[in-house]
């Protein structure tokens, strides 16, 4: 058993970390931090691990004895923790979004603060383990990837990877109210939201150049990438619908295949008619379908439980990668399906 | 035409009142106050008032030529605005909690303060109109009930004016997140109450005493309420199941009997097999059904839109009742029905 | 007072236009068909009408002395039913989606099936009140547009209008259930549609190539429409978000000019923000708002009430338009708000 | 391992016993059977289970090598086929209601058919772990309880077993809309029950008698019940709140030691401050409140997941002390929490 712990534990996705962490095979949760929790019960906050996470907050970890640290903390507050954590030689995996734009210049813009580890930025492999199972393994430093990047970029990679899309990727993305956060705001009032589907930050969310970025780098030029994300009135699980255009004349059956061979050994991924997200929810998996909609139109869709694949399911088999166990350890569940 | 202003228009209820004011046909909106808004314009709070409500708020109102003044303040504030509208002559209909309870020691046990308006509390007239219409109509102030009182004694009263009820009533009440209000609280953010059904102030929901003094009036005697409201995962719209034993033998059809004659010419309330929220929302109106189910218990089930007859669109037919005016008028469409 | 009838009046069209028509001051409704419920009280099936429209549903209409006849039939039945409506003289406007696609090969090819009244079809006027309300004047006979072609045209039309999209339009929409009809089915089994946002029919909706038609019509030369229609976990209400690129370089600025001046005296067209369905919801209004995103890339978002705007409600207005009432009449009411 | 087979396995409570003994340590699923989708793929009825459970739907069971059945199988059918199964050596949990209540009499009465069965029905085991752990484990044949009785009964034992209730008890049930089973109907139609919180079969659902039986059994004299199911607009989970008197004076501190003694060495069921469904969900707990409301009255609050520790779950925890694994064997899982 390698010892890890949670940093920034008081937040849905702290939660969802140690709910998957309490069962796995190979880990033990030594410590789970939260700065205004600490000395408080885990389960105070996060009901449902009572019996599972017998453990109270701390205040911070030392980082003596743990093998990895799960950072759960908030953009800005990661780069700070990261440079000593690091240095000391633990794995870090960091959920945040500070270390996924790989272009400080990108960081600022998007995130309006400067990037103040530029070391590290240089050196932390962005975790979509379907793409960089290789380069994960290999690293001591993880950016774990945002739901809305890794949702539209599984659905996406196979056409990236083949360089066959043209022009503008349009990414329709419907997310459950939990990808917001356990602080209640305007936006998630049950009033506000839980009857109606509701845009937001059309054109400025920061997961817009995370996208680009993963799929510029899969088809070797930069990607066009407009991103719309909405709330939906469901608590947890997402879809994005996502149109392109071919630069190529490919039947349907084509792009089935080829999406087929590009996820064969690929566990979490399974390709499916229409995509629904209660296949996958609790789950690690990404449900994947396409249609040919006239001419090289083509719509993709793609579903995941935002705080699994999305964030901490993602984590840990990020985790898995760099620890050399096999990617479904600790995380070889179906989703609950209804 | 007469004159009226809101006071306190910034939440829901607010807006409400003046959704339904402004397609009244004999009544005039000429204020919305809010002190916090003041200056800014209503539809920007309220944006489905475009068209409609084209006022700006204002800090406060000056009584001058004002008919009848509609207070959706919280409870504590309208008692410290209701002696000087009153003393001015301006007819007041208040849809806090500050005047509904007739024993101010009852006042203070559940509302936490001192009732500081003991003239105006002696005064106030309880304006659940199906009851106490005459009463209301000669009246100048009338203290709107709640949203639960509302629902539960119209499904209750027929029982207890015919003195049918032995022992403790329990009312086990649904309301929609719209009842919270317009903040954003913890128990109103969507991942904690979307997924769920969530029981809040068991025991100590301060409508309780608002129940028991409306059906203890009916009877004639002290009424013993045991109320549990939960919030249920839609915006608008509460739903009464209310189980009692009965003092004596009777049928369901007598029962349905009874409660036909009681409402026979209540425009509002109609008898139905199972109450179904659709049906009522978005009108003033209340279904009411009941069941024997087994011995002498009976259930009765209870429907309004919380935001219409829970509150404006009560205040309105209260306000029709004190201008001698029919109880529909303004109110006189039906629910949306899905 | 004009005599109206509805045909077909046992799903949610249909008890949405008794609705509206219960309250219309200038209509009377007569008679609401249903072959299976004839003899039947309507507000059985539609219990929300319960004093309101206290009609049993007649088997047919015999046309003495009617002046308009709604036809909530579903497509295929409609055109069996106009060509002696309209003969007799009586004004048609048609919900169902027999007239709206005016090449008669379009209409085979996305209904299955011949189109057998083609006078009638050539006769037909596209009834989207806010394009085309001069020509609706003068018509007998008037085609009701679907849900989605009515919700993205209004959010598409100054563009178009102005010729100033190149290539491909993108319109990923979502609806609530009630779109779907009052027949309970496999997709609107809550435990497949309550938990997640369902994409379906992608490529193949029928609405496609009315959307299409109106776009192509009003830009002068053919439109690519891509649509996706999504059922979202709410009862009514409909947004659209639609994705397309200018032709020439305009700012936020000048497009929300143009939208104002566009819909000018258009009262159910609100520009705004983000459009949010609440605010809409139980109305006839349109609420419409655009960002630009990068590039000349804009999304523009529109919600309405998929049975109001979406439905009855235009049908009502196209009846106010062939009467030549003003377009309000019997509809000059705001949206709920919450 | 042993060898497992699930008879009925086209619904809700079919996959979830697949969902769940795929993923037990000591079961192999040998085969699901189906009637009607014989020869198709279990994955095609239930895709959350691609991966995990890569069988076909069998006809029917031949005993052979099996060790236990989980009959999945309406009422009434699971009673043709116990004789011969429980002839042949297999253990077997039913989860129909045919062998949950102990009096013939009552059966016929409640599920309108004559038992045909008396044998098995005398031998079958009442499947409420945390009451007849003991009972269970030496049973080879094992009534598993309804939802509701579960939910009802975990949150009264301690009161009843301690015979501390007096007069009638009143359970109000709340239930997600997957315990209607897979079926579209009326009552499952997302726009009769998306938007509000719906009564039904008031006075005269089936689980009625069972709660009265096991309370009954408990207190060792016959119990009143009064029961009213309601389906809430969420899919998984359930939330029973039960009022009742006490028959002494006893503080809230005093019956919550009682019920934490009573539950002291059960896994599944947590005594909290107001249980919360979502803390529930996807696993086999159950969490328990209560509030003394004034006198004598007690609210008493449950929640489980209805297809988990309601139905499937349950099964798999009786089949633990059928085969004297610990009850947790294959459950041992916290809930989603959010």
């Amino acid at each position: 058993m390698i010892k890890a712990a949670v940093v920034g534990g008081s937040g849905y996705i702290g939660g969802e970390l140690a709910r998957l962490l309490s069962r796995h095979p190979k880990i033990s949760l030594e410590a789970i931090t939260s700065r205004q929790l600490a000395g408080r019960n885990v389960s105070d906050t996060h009901p449902f691990l009572r019996g599972y996470v017998d453990l109270k907050f701390s205040g911070s970890i030392n980082g003596e004895g743990l093998d990895v640290v799960f950072l759960a903390t908030p953009h800005g507050a990661s780069m700070k923790l990261v440079p000593e954590i690091v240095r000391s030689g633990v794995k870090v995996i960091d959920l945040s979004g500070d270390y996924r734009l790989k272009d400080p210049r990108t960081y600022q813009e998007w995130y309006g603060q400067e990037h103040t580890d530029l070391d590290n930025l240089g050196r932390a492999v962005y975790g979509l383990s379907e793409l960089y199972w290789d380069e994960i393994s290999k690293a001591d430093f993880v950016a774990n990837p945002g739901c809305y990047p890794t949702c539209s970029a599984l659905g996406l990679a196979p056409l990236f990877a083949n360089h066959l899309v043209e022009g503008t990727i349009i990414i329709d993305a419907k997310s459950g109210t939990s990808g917001a956060g356990i602080e209640p705001t305007k936006a998630t009032h049950h009033p506000n939201c839980g009857g109606s589907v509701n845009p937001y930050k059309v054109g400025r969310h920061r997961h817009t150049p995370e996208i680009a970025q993963t799929l510029s780098r899969l088809q070797g030029h930069t990607a066009e990438v407009v991103f719309t994300p909405h709330l939906i009135p469901v608590v947890r699980g997402m879809l994005c619908t996502m149109y392109l255009k071919l630069n190529d004349d490919l039947t349907k059956q084509e792009l089935l295949d080829m999406y087929t061979e590009f996820f064969r050994r690929k566990r979490f991924v399974r390709m499916t008619d229409v995509p629904w997200t209660p296949a996958v929810i609790g789950s690690n998996h990404c449900e994947v379908g396409l249609e040919m909609v006239g001419g090289r139109n083509v719509v993709v869709m793609s579903t995941i439980d935002n705080l699994v694949k999305g964030g901490a399911g993602q984590a840990v088999q990020n985790c898995n990668a760099m620890f050399g166990w096999p990617e479904e350890t600790g995380l070889d569940f179906p989703g609950l399906g209804v």
